[in-house]
């Protein structure tokens, strides 16, 4: 009946080409890439304008329907793919530039438009986006936004909540909150656009953005650096501060577990350099002029190298020879191929209890994995620490948990012990949900649902993300 | 009644020493830098612990009393002065760095210890708190995070919700919302802390915060520059990008009017650079190692002067020259005294449309104050501009406004038609809450409420602020 209500008020108010119903729902909007099972949606709105958006929200909001927005639904947490009844608000007809301001470095971009698709505008503007994560081609801005994507650039740019300077959401009731200002300082009022930024489209559909540019670097120069402590990779952390001014780009760390197991898995045993260190370290600088710049690196690693900090280094001298050096941290995604029954996590923990954190969770999921794989590796500069585990052949334990469960309750069991954070990069989702108090506090979890609670009282967006 | 009945609460739950009433309110507590008319408050409330903040907030919201968060009082839009009846809470006996982590780089501090203590802190450990401003010896940085404090830097490290990594508040009902988490990305849930960053005192008081620190940089490299046209200017700062990597920290710009008025009024006509051009801008590095710094600020402008983007530039070659080269920037401290009737204006406009607002709000206000002094200036990269004017001898005009409301009228219309805020630094506050509306739309402002009202729904924090 409410079914049918709802539908009826969505066909009257939307064009047919907005609106799909059951069987004629492409399987494309039923999944995401984190391998959620698929349940079958009431119906699919694509709205091609923020009327649209509008319209369908309100009508739902109505009829208490529930609404799951969706972007190029390449998100890990579950929360992208739609659950039985729920209807689906997929961004990808509302797409494009709407304006590129080449003085001031802005750009103002639809929801729909994949993060590729303004990288590359920006660069032919002599500017750059300094977001950019493995999925570029696929995910749209609005969803990264929507989960506050990190990647391989935040030590120097921040996460993606630094680059948005203007937001446009819809409210659950339809209400269209527009703040698109492209101003990097205004303090008039409540920073609203933060509510929508990171909060997995439960508070708001994000439909339109006003980002902020950085100069286009003119050249990056790679090293991967191997390391005999933790402790060293740290003081080269540190010490980049003042050896490659404001250069820095990206530091990556690799454990040795990763680096062996990716060279062996991928590259044949071969590896840019020896397999022979604890710790193995990419770096990267973004500069304005190629030789400055490596002059600049050649002189901070002489000087890491003199005082005993790193054990080798290789500076890439050519971009070829850089992808290189990114070959094996870049091989992330074959991890699911390698693993027979593959676990992936993106934890945070404080820098200065990282190893001890890596050395304790390796002995305590040893006792739940045995000797299957678990490599570690991540961003350092953001204390965020992405692990992956070969969960094959655990069997279910005496309390009745599958593997899964087992490895999950070990591994954030060690987050919270460790104060770290069950997720850095992809959003609590429904997986993480049961997790959320390891590392939130009960009154952090009221407060967050304080402002759910006020800003869509009939709880109509993307239900069952984030809490239980 | 209820006046007696909070005041004997309050005396029940707080040691003698937290709490002061009527008369004995020393004289201090009741203004700030803005100059705005004292009240009598009902009393002072001077926790020395979270407890007891928590404690009289509670006890507050039971009674509906109106409570005024209190800081180092060096704001200028009236927010910390408390008005009749209401009751202060003044953070200052809350004092003190909590915890110092070298390798990372971050610091948890109390709410009410001064910036400029945290600065030395930071210092002698090898590390710069990136914000920095004029009233470092007396603002606490409770405040400077509930006003989204900018500054001089915010170029290179951004405002002060970039240094927050976490925060502790305590809600109008007394909840401890403790999230002093020390990661860069953190995706757990909502991000709660924005919340209560640059919103005046509205929705929580801040009581601890985990910063995150830089490296400290080993010298400055600063430069004064003349330019003929703003076109310049914008080029200029986008030319930093490539040609001083990331190591440009401030970028300030003062448009002759400006430099003229304090060369004149404060240094006897004597200025580092001849008086003779539209515009100079004021810029400035941080970098790891003098001699490269020097010689790329050397490179750098000697090429935007073969490319005719500059007129003429000086660097400094000491840290005295540097201080030289910032004293005329520094002196708007003296508009103060420099003009009969003094008003200052903290706006944001687009970068793009700054110097059409400028001249367009000359034309305006020309009409309004005559040939009083009117002096622009800002930090041109946060597209953030003040604006000085001399009110003085202006009458009421036929609509019974005063020299003030009408000078006031005036600039905010402009920022209007110009998209611009109202405020990009000092808050919106008492002074400011009418104009509101001209930048942020009425679904904004309804959707502030909504949030406002889910956080404290009696009201008793602030209140008046922000809203009428």
């Amino acid at each position: 009946m409410t079914d049918a209500a709802v539908l009826d008020a969505l066909s009257a108010a939307l064009p047919a080409v907005s609106l799909a119903i059951g069987e004629d729902i492409e399987p494309k909007y039923l999944s995401d890439w984190s391998g959620i099972a698929i349940e079958s949606p009431l119906a699919l709105v694509r709205p091609a304008s923020v009327e649209e958006v509008s319209t369908a929200l309100a009508i739902c909001n109505r009829y208490g329907q529930a609404v799951t927005p969706q972007g190029g639904r390449t998100g890990l947490n579950g929360s992208a793919a739609p659950r039985r009844g729920e209807i689906v608000l997929s961004m990808d007809r509302f797409t494009g530039i709407e304006e590129l301001d080449r003085t001031a470095g802005t750009m103002l971009v639809r929801a729909g438009t994949t993060l590729e698709t303004i990288q590359a505008a920006a660069d032919e503007a002599g500017w750059l986006v300094a977001l950019d994560l493995g999925a570029r081609g696929s995910c749209q801005i609005g969803g990264n936004i929507s989960t506050n994507a990190g990647g391989n650039r935040v030590v120097r740019y921040g996460v993606t909540r630094a680059m948005v300077l203007g937001l446009e959401a819809v409210l659950a009731d339809g209400s269209v909150i527009s703040g698109l200002q492209p101003m990097i300082k205004n303090n008039a009022g409540y920073d609203l656009k933060q509510l929508f930024i990171g909060s997995e489209g439960t508070l708001g559909v994000v439909t339109r953005a006003r980002l902020r540019l950085h100069p286009r670097p003119v050249a990056r120069i790679t090293a991967l650096i191997s390391a005999d402590s933790f402790e060293d990779v740290t003081t080269l952390l540190r010490q980049t501060g003042a050896g490659l001014d404001g250069t820095l780009s990206s530091f990556e760390v690799m454990w040795q577990s990763f680096y062996r197991y990716i060279a062996e898995g991928c590259f044949d045993g071969k590896a840019p350099m020896p397999i022979d260190r604890p710790l193995y370290t990419l770096i990267e600088t973004h500069c304005g002029e190629e030789e400055r710049g490596r002059e600049q690196m050649e002189a901070f690693l002489a000087s890491m190298l003199e005082d005993g900090v790193i054990g080798d280094a290789l500076i890439a001298q050519s971009e070829r020879e850089a992808d290189g050096l990114w070959a094996i941290r870049d091989m992330t995604g074959e991890l699911t191929h390698l693993m027979a029954d593959h676990m992936a996590f993106d934890i945070g923990v404080p820098l200065a209890s990282m190893n001890a954190f890596v050395e304790s969770c390796r002995a305590r999921l040893a006792t739940v994995i045995g000797d299957n794989a678990q490599v570690y590796y991540g961003h350092l500069g953001d204390s965020n620490l992405h692990l992956n585990v070969d969960a094959s052949g655990v069997s279910v334990d005496g309390q009745g948990r599958d593997a899964h469960r087992q490895v999950d309750d070990a591994v954030y069991d060690e987050v919270r012990r460790f104060a770290g954070t069950i997720t850095a990069e992809h959003g609590v989702g429904f997986f993480k949900r049961r997790y959320l108090g390891y590392c939130r506090s009960q009154a952090e979890i009221a407060t967050m649902r304080l402002v759910k609670q006020a800003l869509d009282p009939n709880g109509i967006l993307n239900p069952g993300r984030i809490f239980t």
